[in-house]
């Protein structure tokens, strides 16, 4: 009957039939048993797809789980890995082991060493970071209540960065979820007794109160006050130029450029005078000069033409006394950057020049080979040459003696940063100079500068202490009776498990090796030149990857979420809306 | 055969097998047939599962298709609703249909009227972006290159805003797409002469070239110049004072804030010195006023209080001569920002007080009611009362006449904004009165009045091009000679199409009618204040959710999407971050 079935309908009818689960075949039980067959089977059908979309609608929010762990996981991973090259980076592990030390119990903490910080610049702020707050009673003295990120700098002269986002304030730094506050007085430092070790501060701002001048003592004193800006004594610099080393030296050249380009533009301003102004100078071929230089035609590329039709008139004129600008860096990077520089219309590079005379509107410069002068007008001068020893670093020097302090890049320091020819005061950065392994003046050795120096200071808290304590004991002992306290001493030692003086404890310490992690110079137009000196071999790169690896370095060294978060906008918005011109 | 089949298997048996497809049945073609049925209603479901899994994933980029266009519908939807809503709060629909007009040909305008704006405030800004740049020859003059945002000005005291999100420069409104650029001079108007119709400008900045005087003529001057700070002639404002109008007075009220607070903190300074340091005194108890004393709250509770010790000491004293703050405001919204202000316990309200005198230190107030005098000592001193005439109104009102020009808030102008004894002047903003209908100063009565006054000079640039050429051609005609002028003039105005003078022209526009969009001021601690007065009633609202809409509205009236974008940002980030406080 089936075979009848069969030939009655043929297969594809029978499976079509089938597959639609209507059944037209024989009227008997054949029919009917199709029926139920197909039935069943649709049931059972049915009964599969409901089981897998049962299947699949369990598994949806299981799929979500994982596409959510994976990205999840992705995300973590890579905060996990920026995390780790921030803490190589800023050298910064032990900030996560020292969150397990034990801290000083606070009832020893009155007797702690006085530490009085100098300063509030990269050597400073990297040693206040590192020290062990519970150990010493710290206060930081400087007429600058905020840290200032300086690589970045030259971005607030064009507005590439607002100021604002490469500021960071020291009481910031002061608050220690670890160990205690540090104290901060925003007061400049007039004088250093070492003999007394007492500082003498003053407040050099607008509002002043009743007690404007103060006297703290110290233990310890770490003078990481930098350095100041150097005129070589040319008269009229200090008057008519713009510096770039503070925020207001920014804001003074960012006002300075856009009231050029506004004064050019009045009416009937004669074109030798459009001239003038639209001519600016630049002195010092070094980073910052170079830097400034190229944000400078950044800005005026990107901004000024747009706004400004005199803007094309603009000459940008680099001068460096030395034969070539950055010459920090490997000569195949000097001739790339200086002929990149110059590929502009706009800009020119006059090395072997020597600036002698600055006056309101002109400078007068001499070269250095020929020796010939000439004079040339300017709208505005910026001066990025080398530095100079600040007023209190020279009154340091003076206290101490010619004799032993007389070296003209600042105070002469030991292998541990402690200053010659006194007791107790030490420095870093710009502020000194060890001669016997001399190293630039940047914020990288600063930098790190600072960081050995605290990791020091907490390696001997105890050694410190008994010193003062011995000292404050027996101040002004003579020679017979300093013998009996040596006694006492030698048996207090004995308690304490220290038998070793001070100096031998410091020089048991390692010494300060500095790494030279690489150097960098933004040239303009997204580019930027790399220098990294291995123990053998030199790596230099130059161009676009290099400029992001420029500003990825930059911002992993910025000290703070905030900063990034700041600095990244202020990158993002020059890109999208431009530079502000505003001139306020 | 089947029925034996069945008989041998059970129906479930044979359901479950047929459903897994394995067939276990009669070993003649019955079993050939059910293995054939079988495997034909497999194929079939088979197929059907294949058919719905290729309907599904045919279906899938459908479905992805069909989110991507939900999503995207609604985001087009939003911008597009919020682009409506912008052009409702900045009235700035004839924007859109004015890129349709007919632009007037290059070659007719070498005789367009010049039109001379001084100032870039809100009037100003306002009258130059409604102003069609091809029917007129535009200059605007001011010593400040940018826009300010004024009502967002408070929060830069405190670094809730940073002041460059709310600049924007002038010289970006002056290019137009839709027409001819105009021209911007960074400069101070001097004085102006009615007679000759001339401005004299000076170079007020720091760079000053060749040329810096310059004189122009103007065919029309629209004087704009905003109004300065009301003193009341008492000795001593201007010295110690802050002031809140400018970007500049900000930062000194910003960096006094810090410095008061660095002051105090130093070691002995007396306990007295501390109080007064501390002593914070606001002086106006209008909108600025109260939104300032609110910001400085809201400064303390939520960055200072962290950071510095002594900042629980500090007072913030609100001083008003009359009975009340917010005087504008309904007296329900004054009690309530009364009462919500004082609950602070370091904020007081004195109202019926007025300050006599100001010495560096300390001021002198008198109770209003009972005349007593009484000294006390402040640290910072913030003026926010009223406004008075710039220097270059009053020169404009003497060079008029006191018999016309007398009144002390500024030029006394018609409903047309035309200043009274002038041909060719208009003023608009703080700087007119109209004292027929008296208008109170703020942003956005300036800014109404000047989009009016610009769709004006659209409106009659034909008459006022007609009454040009009539002065031009005849500037000093005598009475008989202009009876024969004035027959030449009306076959030219014949020939024109304009029968009218100009005065008769004007009069036929609508007049300006002030539409009060309402008014809002910030209390403090998320909360606003917000008021709309309608013909009938009164609406007043308080509280976070008016705090939202006293943002938004704000947010909308930023001019400009980098505004906008920087604003949110900086709300963004004082949220996350906190505000700054380092003083530089």
């Amino acid at each position: 009957m089936i075979s009848r079935a069969f030939s009655k309908v043929n297969k594809n009818q029978l499976i079509k039939t089938v597959s639609t689960n209507r059944i037209v075949a024989c009227k008997n039980n054949q029919t009917q048993f199709i029926q139920r067959f197909s039935t069943s089977t649709d049931n059972s059908n049915n009964n599969e797809q409901n089981q897998q979309q049962q299947q699949q609608k369990e598994q949806e929010p299981k799929k979500k789980m994982n596409k959510f762990a994976f990205w999840g996981g992705l995300a973590v991973a890579g905060l996990g890995g920026f995390w780790i090259i921030d803490m190589v980076v800023n050298d910064d592990f032990d900030s996560v082991t020292d969150k397990f030390r034990t801290r000083l119990p606070e009832s020893e903490r009155k007797k702690r060493p006085k530490v009085v910080i100098l300063g509030t610049g990269w050597g400073s702020l990297c040693f206040l970071r590192k020290l062990h707050t519970d150990l010493f009673d710290v206060t930081i003295i400087s007429p600058r209540n905020y840290f200032l990120f300086t690589p970045l700098l030259v971005g607030g002269t064009t507005g590439t960065v607002e100021v604002r986002s490469i500021m960071e304030p020291i009481r910031k730094y002061c608050k220690r979820a670890d160990a205690e506050d540090a104290t901060f007085y925003e007061a400049e430092c007039l004088s250093v007794d070492p003999v007394s070790k007492k500082v003498k501060c003053y407040d050099n701002s607008a509002v002043k109160g009743e007690v404007s001048e103060f006297e703290l003592e110290y233990d310890h004193l770490i003078v990481g006050v930098g350095a100041d800006n150097q005129t070589f004594g040319i008269p009229g610099v200090k008057e008519n130029a713009c510096f770039l080393k503070e925020i207001n030296d920014t804001r003074n050249i960012r006002d300075k450029i856009i009231d050029c380009l506004e004064t050019a533009s009045y009416p009937g301003q004669p074109e030798k005078e459009i001239d003038r102004l639209l001519n600016f100078v630049v002195v010092g071929g070094g980073p910052s000069g170079v830097e400034f230089t190229a944000e400078l035609n950044d800005f005026l590329q990107s901004d000024l033409l747009k706004t400004y039709p005199l803007a094309k008139r603009i000459n940008v004129t680099l001068v460096e006394a030395l034969p070539h600008i950055l010459t920090i860096f490997d000569k195949k990077i000097i001739d790339h950057v200086e002929k990149r520089l110059q590929s502009s219309n706009n800009t020119k590079i006059w090395t072997k020049t020597a600036v002698v005379g600055v006056r309101e509107k002109e400078i007068t410069v001499k070269n250095t080979t020929t020796k010939e002068e000439s004079i040339h007008p300017y709208g505005l001068l910026v001066w990025a040459t080398g530095n100079t020893p600040r007023k209190i670093t020279t009154q340091i020097m003076q206290s101490i003696g010619p004799n032993i302090q007389n070296n003209r890049r600042g105070l002469v320091v030991d292998d541990y940063f402690r200053v010659a020819g006194t007791d107790g005061i030490w420095s870093i950065g710009d502020a000194s100079i060890n001669p016997s392994k001399p190293l630039a003046q940047t914020a990288q050795v600063a930098s790190q500068q600072g960081r050995y120096l605290g990791r020091l200071f907490n390696q001997l808290a105890e050694e410190m202490n008994n010193d003062l304590i011995k000292k404050r004991e027996n101040p002004d002992a003579h020679k017979e009776e300093k013998e009996k306290q040596q006694e006492k001493l030698n048996l207090f030692n004995s308690i304490t498990g220290s038998n070793k003086s001070f100096e031998e404890a410091v020089k048991e310490k390692p010494l300060f090796k500095y790494k030279h992690m690489g150097t960098l110079a933004y040239v303009g137009d997204h580019q930027a030149v790399a220098e990294f000196k291995g123990d053998h071999s030199t790596t230099v790169s130059e161009g676009y990857i290099t400029y992001y690896l420029w500003r990825s370095v930059y911002f992993t060294k910025l000290l703070s979420v905030r900063n990034r978060a700041l600095v990244s906008f202020d990158w993002l918005k020059s890109s999208v809306f431009g530079r502000d011109i505003s001139r306020g």
